[in-house]
């Protein structure tokens, strides 16, 4: 199989650079083009004949049009005789449709996942699925990445005395036990529940909590709807210093500002899966870069090196 | 097989509500939700088991969020096990991307009409395709309806002395050769050539066209561009009266108030397989429905009657 | 599509007897055949050709013989040209291997899910599913059944006072929680971790459970293991009286002595979607029969009425 | 992947024997066999295992038995364990068929390429496809070369004053704008229309033709019905002399002859994608070959080079 | 599912006329025409849309030319949406390459069963294959009929005091022993081997022949080569009277002529799965119609009755 | 493609590891875990990641068991980005199952044989196929070996006086013609009728085999019922000495003991596709191993050498 080639989609160029400068390698241009009628087109401006191809994009805003332009890119690369194309999902944000919680609904992690293999990818390299099971929807290979190392590396050093981690979902705990596991700590979770569409409530705390410090972790952070909801029922609980980590940190409209603004929450820490906003970013954020993870990984999948020993310590992302 | 169940995407409700009053079946309810992390859901509410379902989208802008709701409608019905699902595509932008005219692109007119198959339509209903070739690039059977009849009827009791049909494309003139024919017109082309990826020139016009009336055919019109500059090519050749005719009446951006304000232009003639522009209409242009059409298909594919027999007296929709 | 016919594998005829019952259709007869080689044979001895077939089996010890009879049932039918082949599966073992908890091992719930439809198999009937993302894993559509109202129903008319609901596992509660709220009960959760292949430790219970009464609610119970170890903690966190239900009642080897021989469990709740150990059966035992909600299921999928208005009072799994 | 092994079906093998030459590869033997009952079989008599094999084999009369040929030569290389097999089809006829220019016929363009993948190919690697939309029909790469270069090569040193070029038919006129493109010249195109199953009439000529030269381009000349037709036309409208130029030069039953006896042709070029017919060769025509063309092509396949660059000059074979 | 239509592609139209008269549905119109460069086309005369469409087509010589013509038509009946589209091929000549006794070959009877199921057969219909494992060959159900009854039935009534089935091939000898179990008879059957590509030797009779009279049992015979052979061996062992019958009698060339002139040959007895040679038939040939077989067929496929028990009393035709 | 990596399932180690000993390739680890509900999960512990993985296991009893463990297997190593994975089973026990004997079965060799595609097999390695057509119910290549010259080679040192070769099945002697004319004896074949499921009886001997001796050939031995059958009719027609030689020595129960317990039988060749019963080994049994088989042919497709070649000699294994 020929050398590694390398292009980004239109959604989180600085990611794929920052993984090529790792890898030593340039980044493959290609050209995004919108026709009249809204259809867009995509270039790739590398030879990618008999060689390793990987197309670096998030599904993050706009969704829709970073999917479509990826399958656009997916599919020009088999086209174009790739030995084997790699779709490098920093952030599959469709994960979190992963299964029927009402009737007569696409559970669309698994179309998304079928249309990435219809387009032609023969991988899928991803970092964070909203739940373990979703690595089962492709019925391509998938190398899936965690972030629950770096982010506990992060708080190894800080005063972690009478600290609880806290979920703020009890039905989707699984990382917030690994990462507790990882510091030693105990656990605990919300109990939240969709009350309509747009609304969620986090009706109490189940687990010991009061009178502690608290750092919430999740996969993804939008709005900040629910860790907003979820700082309220910690306060009820007297909780003191409280921290915020989190894998994939969209901040969308005014979140982050939004978060910075609640007196207790100390810190805030996520990954570069997707671009930050481009305003003013708060003291209180932190972003540990995941870009080596990526480019290891890339780079181990290239010579044929194992990708799960990169996380023996933690025993696998699952 | 059971009912009709006809559901509409977001693009273009009102021609499906016009679809389903000829029908007489009611339009069944959908409902649409944007997650905060910009992931769509769309819930089809009403029984699809064992039924004959039909979800009407034009790829029309917002292309990929309509083409993504598209699919996960597809992929709803599918799943909520319906008889048989037909995509219905009044107009299928993505035709257009039909060839591989540079290197490393995706021919996107095939891999969409992959990743529709992928996401459970068995059929697809749609109109006018810019080449006719894009219905052998689908899997699933496709019906493929035409306006040209409409288009020459709305013109038959016009004026047609020394008038010729115009084609903006010599690559591309079947459909204004068939239309030539229905009139008992003669017909010439524009000679288009694509300068830059945003610039097309057209820098003669191929036929007998001078001092002549025109009628311009063409498929889709976006921007209207392509028309303007064949508009001054054939005032260079001192044509009197025009009139434009297309299928697809996009009329993105400016476009209707641009051609509008062309003098010699008498009469802009389309389908409603799109939206029109929400902005005042101008009183040139002219809509012919083509909602009866998709209706009386609807009901010969659901009662099993022929559907190209509708065409019978053009020679078909090729 | 012709009428009901319903067949029967080895694991568990009582109960596709019971729905044929109530169904007030015979139940097929088909042979097995076990060759001096150990292969099998299955001979469906009822015409299946235009009709809706439906394969009865759970996927009970001995699970891969199990497994391999109904997939050659499944392909019979098939090659018997009915017109639609359901498997009907009340218990699907294998949704517990639903994610890569270790490397290079097979998400064995998707490969089982895709051998199946390899088999022929045009819909799946189950119940239960360890996980809701295993819906996502099947490519054909799923009909999935809920016990959580029938257990729910069982425990409406007890003393629920100061009672919580516990599930043994923090990392997959979901069930829990939807239990718990058609109960108006708070919810706790066991802090559960796999030491080793055969040992799991609970380390900790998360949630307020101190001096309560406990519902523990699991989908399935094979040797009882991680009840014992829950109610370890449970009784160290001096929780009084205990009830235990779950959907899939396996109690393989001494299971249900071991269990009933706990002095603080006052009962334990199952319904028949595998059979029962044939021993005598302790009184603390209680079966609710599933077999009206499969029957049910069937009823309208055959008839084309919709299955998720069975659950629309739980929102339930679909 | 291994060496370079080319095979060659009973339709053209002088042909392959030339790429092989220019290769510096013997072409490897084969053996077919017809059985008494008229099904055929092929023998590859060279390894395959793990090697890049080639089979060449244009779709010529008769047609039927080549193409069951090659599906069959395709089908044993893959089950010879070949590490990419490749479809080499100079001429592929059946591109012709790419609508639905009737109602209930076969797009037999897209069901011939489904047919092909069906049997093994991996890619394919041909030339002047009748419409470039054709290339969308195959699922797998396709390498689409172009003569169009070759062709303008051989017009440049002519005197090319006063000088127009015509295709055939004005609804499939790409090639021929291209051609024209290249060689500095206008472009004009009959007005072609099928009157029955075997009748072709042109009953016009759009564009500036009178008492002009004509270069007649094509892509596939079969009887040279349509260009006997293109040249009563023209003489009509005083064109002088005369040349045509095709990429498929099939010239069936007595259609050289007969163009060579039309008196204002001056000269007849074509390439070798299919054998020339075995008779007296008029000195009218030219033929270049295109060997080389492929030669290099298979040789870039090989080694990982971008084929797509060979066309740079004219921008593609689209 | 609508009524049956019934198309014959041109190999044998006398056989699908049999069948609908027996039906009594008139055999619906197709038109195939032949393009100048050799390609077929075949259009469909009667509306398929939601019907049980049934395509008549054994592969006789031309064997390539009949073959793609029935995939040509498979695909125009799904493409023009029928229900169920079934390939009736009374003889499947491609049978006989069932097996790789040579290397790199492609085993065709594989391969064009994979044919046909892309070109869009939902279902096939046949009769006597020369393995009974070639049925495997298919992924689509097929019924698989015999004639071992009408033949037996028809020398039921014959003298067959020491009479024996003869197999000419020891290697296939199924077919011979369940014809010999019908009439009571005991069998043999030749030592058949292949000495070059056309050249078969039969080099002993295994079993009991000598002075008694024979049976010979062939599913199929061309040039009656292997026939004259046996004939030969069993002179040699003073077998006296001798009669022939085979299922598929092709008798290429002047095979009949030269079996009829076989002084010990009493009777040839076949059926009408082929088309006989159009030449004066000998009066030793006796034709047993299995039309009506396949029109009883036919019509329990489409009323949804069993096939399998027409064959109960031989145990099928396996 | 990289480094062979060689697991073994639970069926059959000892022949892996010698398959391995003469590769010098240590045998790859793999753990085998038993979940208390009876499923089981199979972690491959060596990389596969671009590498050339083959799993050994032979269908033999719990056949069940080692099929699904198979599976799993071949799955966790796609999965695991193996550049290619082959089944290697040294016995198909399904291959018996090759045709439809009876309405309504499964023809379970092709449906196993697709299961085995469906997990990830990329290639079949077996041996001595019950009947060669099954080899075409595999979609993926399969090298298919034969031990034919492996048991003639011993057998061609004895005294074979007056010796023929019987089949014990008519229907199916392809094989024992093969090895009869590899040691110029002549041929003879049981006549096999199954009366019931479980009982099959030979009621004539077909060919001469009065007053000689006999080698008796079989594809595989389970009870070795059949046999016993066989010598009971051959001691009828006095025959004198006689030997058994099969590749699969399955057997089961008692057969070994009831086998050697028949006099005049004075030897039993087998090989070591399948694991001997543990029990003490007759005398009369010589084991030939086709582990330096398997050994040159897993070289032979690593390295790309033709492994048809292997077996120039006899023509093949079919």
């Amino acid at each position: 199989m020929g050398e590694i080639v390398v292009f980004s989609g239109a959604a989180h160029p600085a990611f794929a650079t920052e993984i090529c400068d790792i890898l030593g390698t340039p980044l493959s241009p290609s050209q995004r083009l919108r026709f009249s009628n809204d259809c867009l087109q995509v270039q790739l401006r590398a030879n990618c004949r008999q060689r390793d191809v990987y197309v670096v994009q998030p599904l993050v805003p706009p969704v829709q049009e970073n999917l479509v332009e990826l399958l656009l890119m997916l599919d020009a690369a088999r086209g174009a005789s790739a030995a084997q194309v790699t779709a490098v999902i920093p952030h599959y944000a469709y994960a979190r449709s992963d299964k029927k919680d009402a009737g007569r609904i696409s559970i669309a992690a698994r179309l998304v996942a079928d249309l990435i293999a219809t387009a032609g990818a023969n991988r899928v390299l991803t970092m964070a699925l909203h739940a373990p099971q979703v690595h089962g929807f492709f019925s391509v290979p998938v190398d899936h990445l965690t972030a629950i190392t770096q982010l506990a590396e992060h708080f190894a050093d800080r005063d972690l005395a009478d600290t609880v981690v806290v979920s703020p979902d009890l039905g989707n705990a699984k990382a917030a036990t690994q990462f507790a596991r990882l510091l030693g700590l105990p656990v605990a979770a919300g109990n939240k529940q969709r009350m309509t569409d747009d609304k969620v409530v986090i009706d109490s705390i189940v687990g010991d909590v009061d009178g502690k410090n608290a750092i919430i972790l999740d996969d993804e952070i939008a709005t900040g709807g629910s860790v907003v909801e979820l700082l309220d029922r910690l306060r009820e609980r007297n909780v003191g210093r409280m921290s915020l980590a989190c894998t994939h940190g969209l901040f969308t409209g005014a979140a982050l500002e939004r978060l910075a603004a609640q007196p207790e929450l100390e810190e805030i820490v996520t990954t570069d899966t997707v671009p930050l906003p481009s305003d003013a970013v708060p003291p209180k954020l932190t972003v540990c870069s995941v870009a080596p993870l990526f480019a290891d990984a890339i780079s181990r999948i290239h010579l044929g090196e194992s990708v799960s020993s990169m996380f023996a310590r933690v025993g696998g992302p699952g």
